[in-house]
């Protein structure tokens, strides 16, 4: 990193420097006054190192530095020596710069909150004053994780034959699924562009050309109202592969995961495990369960419907679980829990809680329908042991299954089951191919249009449409899904099928999908892949909460850019070019 | 590259594999009968793997196969055989596959022009079916060494601690220089994001930050009517440093490109030269010369301006150049250079030769003005031989320049002086900061606004701004510009008087740019960086024409997809979202 400007940066000077001349540069991140000493904390990218200057040997010096604030950027000559009090904390805690002579590179005005891991900046200001927050320890190491991991992943990929090919970001808008954002044509007024929200149909072009092994680490763009943690523009690993099963591509990235935690995080997962979506909503409530713990569902239908008790005889589902070790749950503990699941993100009207106390003897909040007899019963069968809390939920199937899901994660945090730094990997399996809206009264791709229903179900998919599985396969880190795929249809007719089944006439499906269905007329071969949020996988495995931190320039909840005060208005001739009002 | 589908590529199997069971998946590329034997030749990504029928021993196969056809799809399994006539010209020709059980995975109607290396298609029709045209091995080789040239640069980024960091797509839009494509805002009707020509802007602010060295692989884009070879996104390797001179600059990507060309073409380059900005125009006529060959200009003005010949008295520059041993000229040969020269494309009036003959005579087409003694010192003060022939072009002097530039490169096309395979490269430095027009009488930047002028001529930026010279550089190869860049202005109030420089009002340089001169007061460090054409990169190593062979999906010269037919009007109820008419 030596350059005209320095001979070394500010994270590689140790003892065996002492003595040599050197030049740094950086920028101040404390000054402190001892006595007759002053010591500067000089930072860079690579570390801090402690500039010395003694008023009495060089009062010139020390007269020139009393102006010096915070994050001025300066350049400093001078003998590395040894410190008198060693600061082992930091890799050059050894040594201070001597100095000899300095110059300011350039002057700062007082940032705006303070540059440390734990900075006093609320969210608004650090987003519009980045460049700075960008300088904090923790977000700059994020970017840094970013970029080691695209390396990681860029060369594995390269080293088992995938190509990276850029496709193209001026493509037709695709009025299906979430929002496109549109490029006005200035040639061609009235028409426009759609910048993509994945680059999925070329990908299925580079197959049909004939290219076998494709990847990308790419932006993609989605114009949707914006949840907590999504981004109007996110970068996916983007892949697919030909002639190959599901199978092949479960353990073709299997091989990427593997490389990516060892390589990067130092740990050797296990083999992963699979899950079929069914049981994946049986036992968990949720297509994309945290597997750190188990606590799984268990059904209670046949063993809490048969007292005359409403709520349970009414309800679609009867469904607990066992939280190990709880049964001395207070009352107000065990009403906590009954008011988690009645907020309204949870929406549950209430819970039933079984206390199988240490003595054998079982309490619950419906002691009054169900006698110690069934409360063993109940016990029985979800393997609950003295000491143990059963949760109980009831209701319509869907819903009962989501609340006691949440539940389930919030008793997880509760005992700290969802440990950082532990990983749990889950191939969730056997999507359903569509998925019924009852608003629009039709049928939606699960996955996307592009899906093949399994082999053994394409036969039904006009009769039974509902109960057509795909070849749709997701994976699952801690709770979140970090990435999804599928294999395709690569036949023109299955592709027909498929649109009229999602209630596209043939000429929607020609309009907006010809240029695809003409190439699978060509020799398109049988093909799958799989695409990772790469900006979720970062922040997955550095255990973050959200996916902004692990973004140099992300937009707010408005997907505004509140550095730049953008989106803003265009002037007058630029719209008349565009032929826009 | 074993997958479910099969058990080998079609590039991979030898004489070492004679007798092995094995199953390929490809593409029909020929199916040639000879006798009782029926060959097919099957392609895939790897290679191509001759396949066998024996009509007699195999008769249903034989039969099988009847409907089959170009471009089909297929897997067969059968046993490797040594072959009786074997193709030295492929990694596969002393085997064939003596096959046992075929599968039909896909059909394909007859391409619409042949898959070939020399094709058979018109290049519109090539782009309509491009994933047809990707199949066929020169365009297919170029992705390829796009992906592995993309590696190599990376890799090597990340070894001299360079950081990727992704910038954003959606920002704002600045009416300086290229038109932007713009983005309508959904959310606040009547604003527009922009998409970046180039991540300029934020890359300084990523040196604002500390992150010293970044590089990023990234998409740009400018919605300019499109000449030739130019496309609305196209890819560039755009770098910034922190801490560094222009020396510091130069030698750090001279070190990527030495990289490059051994690690990717097997070759080491010589140390690259330097030549002023000034001295490009004076030798060569261009900033962008093609040094491969030598054949500088030479000012003639003092040894043509004493007789009585009106066109050179009352030109600014009377220039020439020596063509090696072309005093053999034919009338014919000249006239052909006269009339190139008065091409519009070159738009000069007029040549003038002087043929240095074998005899010591001195023939040429201004003979009535200019006796044997003229000419005689004309040939002198050129350096020409007997043998040579010298061409002279005369008029005001950058137009003159740039004619006999087209000259030059003319002569070095038919001398065979521009070869293939031989690399060239120049950096061309101390570019003029600024640029005069004279259609709207202002200085526009000849970089861009953020470059710095030399600190030796910062006082005069006001006084006589056209002499301020810029450490702005070029790289050249062969005569294309392949990447350009700068050492920035790191100082708000430099930044201030350059936006003055280029006619700004402080409203208009604050409403544009205000976020960047807010970052320069928060401690801007010194920085500079470089921005490559990658597209342009992948085409000059690969001695192409054009970079469109290396895009994958390209756009043609309307900025039309024409595969995909876009831009397209889009949906009423889309245009009412986005509060468009």
């Amino acid at each position: 990193m030596k350059t005209m400007y320095r001979t070394h940066t500010c994270g590689e000077l140790n003892g065996q420097h002492v003595n040599e001349k050197v030049t740094l540069c950086g920028w101040i991140q404390k000054i402190r006054k001892l006595g007759g000493m002053t010591f500067i904390d000089l930072r860079d990218r690579y570390g801090i190192t402690q500039l010395a200057f003694n008023a009495e040997q060089n009062p010139d010096l020390c007269k020139q530095i009393e102006p010096f604030g915070r994050e001025w950027v300066i350049q400093v000559t001078g003998i590395v020596t040894e410190r008198y009090s060693k600061n082992k904390n930091i890799p050059t805690g050894d040594i201070e710069i001597l100095v000899e002579e300095i110059q300011v590179l350039n002057e700062s005005l007082t940032p705006p909150f303070t540059i440390e891991d734990e900075s006093d900046g609320g969210d608004e200001l650090r987003m519009k004053y980045r460049y700075l927050d960008l300088r904090r320890n923790p977000v700059k190491n994020n970017l840094m994780f970013r970029h080691k991991l695209g390396i990681a992943i860029r060369n594995y990929m390269n080293n088992i034959g995938f190509v990276e090919i850029e496709t193209p970001f001026l493509i037709g808008s695709t009025p299906e699924g979430a929002r496109d954002f549109v490029v006005p044509s200035r040639l061609t007024h009235g028409e426009f562009y759609a910048l993509p929200q994945s680059p999925q149909t070329f990908k299925q072009l580079l197959m049909v050309a004939g290219f076998d092994r494709y990847f990308q680490i790419v932006k993609c763009f989605r114009d949707e109202d914006l949840r907590s943690d999504r981004q109007p523009e996110f970068t996916q690993v983007d892949c697919e592969m030909s002639f190959v099963t599901q199978e092949d591509i479960l353990n073709t990235f299997e091989g990427l995961l593997k490389y990516i935690f060892k390589e990067i995080k130092g740990i050797d997962i296990e083999p992963i495990e699979r899950i079929t979506y069914a049981d994946a909503m049986r036992f968990y409530g949720s297509d994309k369960p945290d597997a750190r713990f188990d606590m799984r569902f268990v059904e209670l239908n046949d063993v809490l419907k048969h007292r005359d008790f409403k709520v349970f005889n009414e309800a679609e589902l009867v469904v607990g679980i066992v939280a190990k070790g709880c049964a001395n749950y207070t009352r107000k503990q065990l009403d906590g829990l009954t008011d988690f699941v009645k907020r309204p993100q949870v929406g549950a009207s209430g819970l039933v809680y079984v206390l199988c106390q240490e003595d054998g003897h079982f309490k619950s909040s419906v002691d009054k329908f169900y006698n110690q007899e069934d409360l063993r019963a109940v016990a029985e069968k979800c393997g609950a042991q003295a000491g143990d809390l059963i949760l109980i939920m009831a209701g319509k199937t869907e819903k009962t299954q989501k609340q006691l899901c949440e539940l389930r994660l919030e008793m997880g945090n509760r005992l700290g089951l969802r440990k950082a730094g532990e990983y749990k990997l889950l191939w969730v399996i056997d999507f359903p191919l569509l998925e019924w809206d009852e608003e629009t009264q039709r049928y939606y791709a699960k996955h996307h249009p592009f899906t093949a229903p399994k082999p053994e179900h394409e036969a039904i998919l006009e009769t039974e449409p509902g109960k057509v599985n795909a070849n749709a396969y997701d994976i699952v880190i801690n709770g979140t899904e970090v990435g999804g795929g599928s294999i395709r249809i690569h036949d023109k007719n299955m592709q027909k099928r498929m649109f009229k089944a999602l209630g596209f006439t043939e000429e929607e499906a020609q309009r907006q999908f010809g240029f695809l269905m003409n190439a699978f007329q060509y020799g398109a071969p049988p093909h799958g892949g799989i695409a990772f949020g790469f900006d979720r996988l970062c922040s997955i495995l550095c255990d973050a909460d959200t996916i902004r931190d692990f973004i140099a320039f992300p937009k707010n909840n408005s997907a505004r850019d509140v550095m730049l005060n953008i989106p803003s208005p265009i002037s007058e001739a630029q719209l008349k070019e565009l032929g826009l009002k």
